[in-house]
C-alpha cells in the first residue's frame, strides 16, 4: 500500500498528465509503476534542465570534458567498483501484511516499545488477529483489536518495524542486489541453467551447491545495467586525459539513464527504477579534495538557484560519520523541500582516490597522472606521479524536474467570485517548454498567416516560438499558464499594418502593445536571466 | 573472426580514439565489443546531430510532438507488437570453424555449387581436414587441402554457407530472440527457476516440460530493454493526442537508446548492441499513407544533405515485396555509401494501421481518432472515427554519426616534400564539436587574458567558443583540423589594442585579420548554413 501523496503532489501529477508533461509508462497496459514517460511538454522541460547543466558544467568551462558512456559495461567494472558485492539492500518481509521493505529505511522503534499494527480495514485486522493469536499463544503475547488496529505487540531488538503496518513480526533480512542483470551474447543462459540444475539434482547437490552451479552458468554471459553514470568516468579516465591532454585539476561530466531495481518506488518520478543522472568527477591533486568539495558545494547550490529553485527551499545536509562511505572524507547533500519533506537532489562527495585505485587494481592498468612540473613530496624532486583524488557532484535530473515543477506550481484564487482564478507554472524562461506562444486572435482575416510570419521571424532570430491556433484566446492563455509559457503574443488585425502585437506576461498577466522586434528582445533578454 | 575493415575505416577508428570521439566501452577491462563510449568530442558531435533532428522534426514544425518514453516498458507491449514472437533470428553454428551466424545474412550458394572452406591458417586447415575426413568418409565426400583452403565440399540445399569459413557443414537453425531480458521486482527469479527444475526432475518431466516450467517462473518478473523506440509512440498515442488536442495528420517523435542482442556486431559503431535512434510516427487518415510516405522520403533525404552528407553518397533503396513486412504497403531505405559499401541509415515505412490495431487488441483500449468535421465514408455522415495509418521515418543516430565522420574525413598530401600534409574533418559547422577555437599566440604578455575576454564575448553573444592554450600554434591548428573546428581565432599582442584577431578557415587554411565582432558574425552565419 503506497502512502497517500500530499494534496499538492496529487495536483502536480494530475497537471503533468493533463498537459503532457509526464505519463505513466505503458499506461494502456495497466502501467509500469517503476517507470515514467515524458510527454511533449515534459521532454522539453527535462531537455532544458539537462542542457542547462551541460552548459554550466562543460560548455562554459575550460576544465571539464564531456562523456557519454554505454549503459551496459564490462561486468568486471561492477566487481571492482564494489557494486556487485555491496550494492545490496537488506530486504525483509512482514509476516502480518506481507509487505516487502528495506530494513534500513523502515520506521525505527526501540526494543520493548509499543508497536501497534494498523491494517487496511477491520476485516483484515480480524483475520490478522486470528492468525497471529495462534502463533503467539505459546510466547505469552496477547493482542487486542480496536477497529483496524491491533494493540499489544512490542518492538523487538532489531530496531525497526514494518514500514507498512507497523508490525514487529518479520522475516529474516536477506540481501538483494539492486542492479538489473541481463545476458549478452548468442547463447541462451536458461538452457545452461536447466542442465546445471539437472546435473546437480542427479549428483545429489545441496541447495548451496545447486545455486553455485547456476551462478557459474549465469556469470558467463551476465552484464548489468549501470546503476549510476559515475563509473564510466573512472573507467575512461586515461583515454580522456590523454586524448585531451588534460591537466589536473580537470573534470569529466556525463548525463544519462541509470537503472536500479528499487524495492520501493515512491513520490511520482522522485524514485523510480529508470531515471536520469547528471554526474561529474573532478580530479585533483592528493590533499586538495576538501578544498574542491567546498568549491563544488558552492557552485552546485548556486546552479540550482540559477534555474529558479527558491533559496529558502534548498539546504545542505552533511553526512554524519555513521552514514559516510568508508573512503569518503566528507559528503554533503543538497536537499529540496518537497511536498512530503526535505529530500535529496544532489550529493557532493569527496571520494579520495578510492575509485581510480579500485579500477587500477581490478583492471591491472595504471590509472595515474604525471605532473612534470610539480614536486613529488616523497622524493622532493620535480615530476610527480600520483593517483588523483576525486570530488563528485552527482545530481538527479529526474528529481530535478520534479523539484522544478513543485517550485513553479502556483494557484491563484482570483476575485471574491473566483473570477480570474488560475493555475500557473512559474518556470524559469530557460526551462519553459515553450518560450513564447504566437496566438492569432482568430483564425481568419489573414491573422493566421501573419502569425506564421511572426513565428518565422522568431525562428530566424534563433528564439524558439510556437504557433498555437486552437480554441478561444482565453482558453489558450489558461493553457499556456499551466505549461509555464512566459510570454504570449496575440496577433490581431492591426499586426499586419504596423508590426505590433499584444504581449501578455505570464507572471502578472499584464498586457502591452509592442513592436514585434521589441517582443523578440523581451524573450531573448529573459532567456539570459540569471546567467552571468 | 571479424572481417578486416577497409583502410579508411581503420583510420577513422584511430582518429576517433586519438582525438576523443569514440572509445571502446570498458577498454581497461579488455573492452566490450558490443558497446562504445563517446568521448569529449564524440558526445558533442552526437548531441549536435540529434539536436539537429529534434529541431527539424519537433521545434520547427507545428504538427509533431516530442516524447521520451522509458526504456523498460510493460512486457505486454512486446507481446502485442510481435517482438516477443517474431523478433528472432535464425542462428546456425558452423561445424568446421564454430562460427555462430545468422542464416538470413550468410553468403548465398546454390545447392551443389562448389563450397571451398578457408581456415585462418595451414595448421587449422590440416586439423579441420582430419576431423572432417572421418565424418565424411561414409558419405563418400573427399576433401583436398591447398594451403589453408579445403576443396571438394558442395553447398547443400539450405542455400547458404558459413559466413566465416564458407563451410556447408552446419548445425540446425534455431531461433534466438534479440531482446535483452531482465527481471523487475524484489524477487530473485533464479531461486524460483532452481525450484522449478528440481520439482520437474523429481516428476520426471521431459526437456520440453522443464523448459515450460522455467519459462513460467521467468515470465512472472521478466521485462525487456526496448529494441526500438517506436512502440513508445504507439502506446502513448492517446495520451499525447488528448493532452495536446492534436489533429490528424500529426506526428510523435522520439530519440534515445535502444538495445539489441546482436549476434554480429560490426563496422565500429555501425552495428552494436546499444545504440541510439531517432524515430517519428506520423499519423494520417486511412488512405493517405502513400502520400505521406512520398513526403517523408523527400524530407528525410533533404535533412541528411542539410547536415553535410554528400548527395552522391546517398541513395534510396525500395524494399521489394519479399522483404516487405506483411502489413507495410511500401518501405524505402536511405542508404549511405560507407567505406564497406552501401548500407542503411534510415528506413521510411508506410505501416498502415498495423501498430495501433495491434496495441488496441493487446490492451483492450480503443486507439482511435475522432474527426468531427470529416465525412465517414461508410455512413456518408459528418463525424468519422478511425484507426489512423502510420508512416515511420526511423533513423539511426549512432550510424548517422559514423556516416558524418566518414563523409567529413579527408587527407591532404601537402607539397612534394609532404609539407603541409594534414588530416581534416570537414564537418558541417552545426555538427562540429567546437565551433570556434580561441587561441592566444603565446601564453604571456597578457594574450591569455585577452583570449579569455574574447571567449567571454562569444559566449555572451550565444555562440559557443572554446579557449585553447596548449602547445604551439601549429600543433593547435592541426588538432582543430582533426576535430573539425571550422574557425580558429588567434589572439596576439595587437588584439588588445585594436580588437582584431586572425581568423583561420579550416577548409582552405586561409587567414584574415578581422575585428572580433566580425568574427562572431562569421561563425553565426556559418551556423545558419543550409537551414531553411
Amino acid at each position: 500500500m503506497a502512502t497517500e501523496e500530499p494534496e499538492l503532489m496529487q495536483k502536480i501529477v494530475s497537471l503533468c498528465k493533463r498537459r503532457g508533461f509526464v505519463f505513466q509508462s505503458s499506461e494502456i497496459y495497466g502501467g509500469l509503476r517503476s517507470a515514467y514517460d515524458y510527454g511533449p511538454m515534459g521532454v522539453e522541460l527535462k531537455r532544458n534542465l539537462m542542457n542547462e547543466w551541460w552548459t554550466a558544467m562543460v560548455h562554459s568551462r575550460e576544465d571539464i570534458y564531456g562523456l557519454d558512456a554505454s549503459i551496459v559495461m564490462h561486468p568486471e567494472v561492477w566487481r571492482s567498483s564494489g557494486h556487485l558485492a555491496n550494492f545490496t539492500d537488506p530486504l525483509v518481509d512482514c509476516q502480518v501484511c506481507q509487505e516487502r521493505f528495506r530494513a534500513d529505511k523502515a520506521p525505527r522503534k526501540a526494543a520493548g516499545e509499543d508497536a501497534p499494527i494498523e491494517l487496511a480495514d477491520k476485516g483484515r485486522a480480524k483475520a490478522a488477529l486470528e492468525k497471529l493469536s495462534e502463533q503467539l499463544a505459546d510466547q505469552g503475547i496477547e493482542l487486542e483489536r480496536k477497529g483496524k488496529v491491533l494493540h499489544g505487540a512490542k518492538a523487538g531488538d532489531r530496531g525497526y518495524v514494518c514500514s507498512n503496518c507497523g508490525s514487529p513480526f518479520l522475516s529474516a533480512e536477506r540481501d538483494f542486489n539492486g542492479m538489473f542483470r541481463t545476458s549478452l551474447g548468442a547463447v541462451d543462459p536458461l538452457a545452461g541453467v536447466i542442465a546445471a540444475v539437472q546435473a546437480g539434482v542427479e549428483r545429489g547437490d545441496d541447495p548451496k551447491a545447486l545455486r553455485a552451479a547456476v551462478d557459474a552458468v549465469i556469470s558467463e554471459s551476465a552484464v548489468y545495467l549501470r546503476p549510476e553514470t559515475a563509473q564510466g568516468m573512472f573507467v575512461q579516465f586515461l583515454n580522456i586525459q590523454q586524448s585531451m591532454a588534460a591537466k589536473v585539476p580537470f573534470g569529466i561530466a556525463q548525463m544519462g539513464k541509470s537503472f536500479r531495481n528499487e524495492v520501493t518506488v515512491e513520490h511520482f518520478i522522485f524514485r523510480s527504477c529508470e531515471f536520469e543522472q547528471m554526474e561529474m568527477e573532478y580530479f585533483v591533486e592528493p590533499g586538495k579534495g576538501r578544498e574542491a568539495l567546498a568549491y563544488w558545494k558552492d557552485q552546485r547550490m548556486k546552479w540550482w538557484q540559477s534555474i529558479g529553485l527558491s533559496p529558502e527551499k534548498l539546504t545542505f545536509r552533511e553526512h554524519d560519520p555513521t552514514e559516510l562511505a568508508h573512503y569518503s572524507d566528507g559528503t554533503f547533500d543538497i536537499e529540496y523541500q518537497f511536498p512530503w519533506g526535505w529530500d535529496e537532489l544532489e550529493g557532493i562527495a569527496s571520494r579520495t582516490n578510492y575509485d581510480l585505485s579500485a579500477h587500477a587494481k581490478g583492471s591491472g592498468k595504471k590509472l595515474v597522472y604525471h605532473d612534470a612540473e610539480a614536486i613529488d613530496p616523497e622524493t622532493g624532486k620535480k615530476g610527480w606521479r600520483y593517483v588523483p583524488h576525486v570530488v563528485e557532484p552527482a545530481a538527479g535530473a529526474t528529481r530535478g524536474v520534479l523539484a522544478v515543477l513543485c517550485n513553479a506550481y502556483a494557484e491563484e484564487p482570483g476575485d471574491e467570485e473566483g473570477k480570474g482564478a488560475r493555475t500557473v507554472l512559474r518556470l524559469h524562461p530557460r526551462l519553459a517548454p515553450i518560450k513564447c506562444a504566437i496566438l492569432p486572435l482568430v483564425r481568419k482575416d489573414g491573422m493566421d498567416d501573419t502569425a506564421r510570419k511572426v513565428a518565422d521571424e522568431f525562428f530566424k532570430q534563433g528564439v524558439s516560438a510556437k504557433l498555437d491556433m486552437q480554441h478561444a484566446i482565453g482558453r489558450r492563455y489558461a493553457r499556456h499558464d499551466e505549461i509555464g509559457t512566459p510570454y504570449c503574443l496575440t496577433i490581431d488585425g492591426q499586426t499586419a499594418e504596423d508590426e505590433t502585437v499584444t504581449i501578455r506576461y505570464r507572471d502578472d498577466r499584464r498586457q502591452d502593445r509592442i513592436k514585434i522586434a521589441a517582443a523578440v528582445d523581451v524573450v531573448r533578454e529573459a532567456l539570459r536571466e540569471g546567467r552571468e
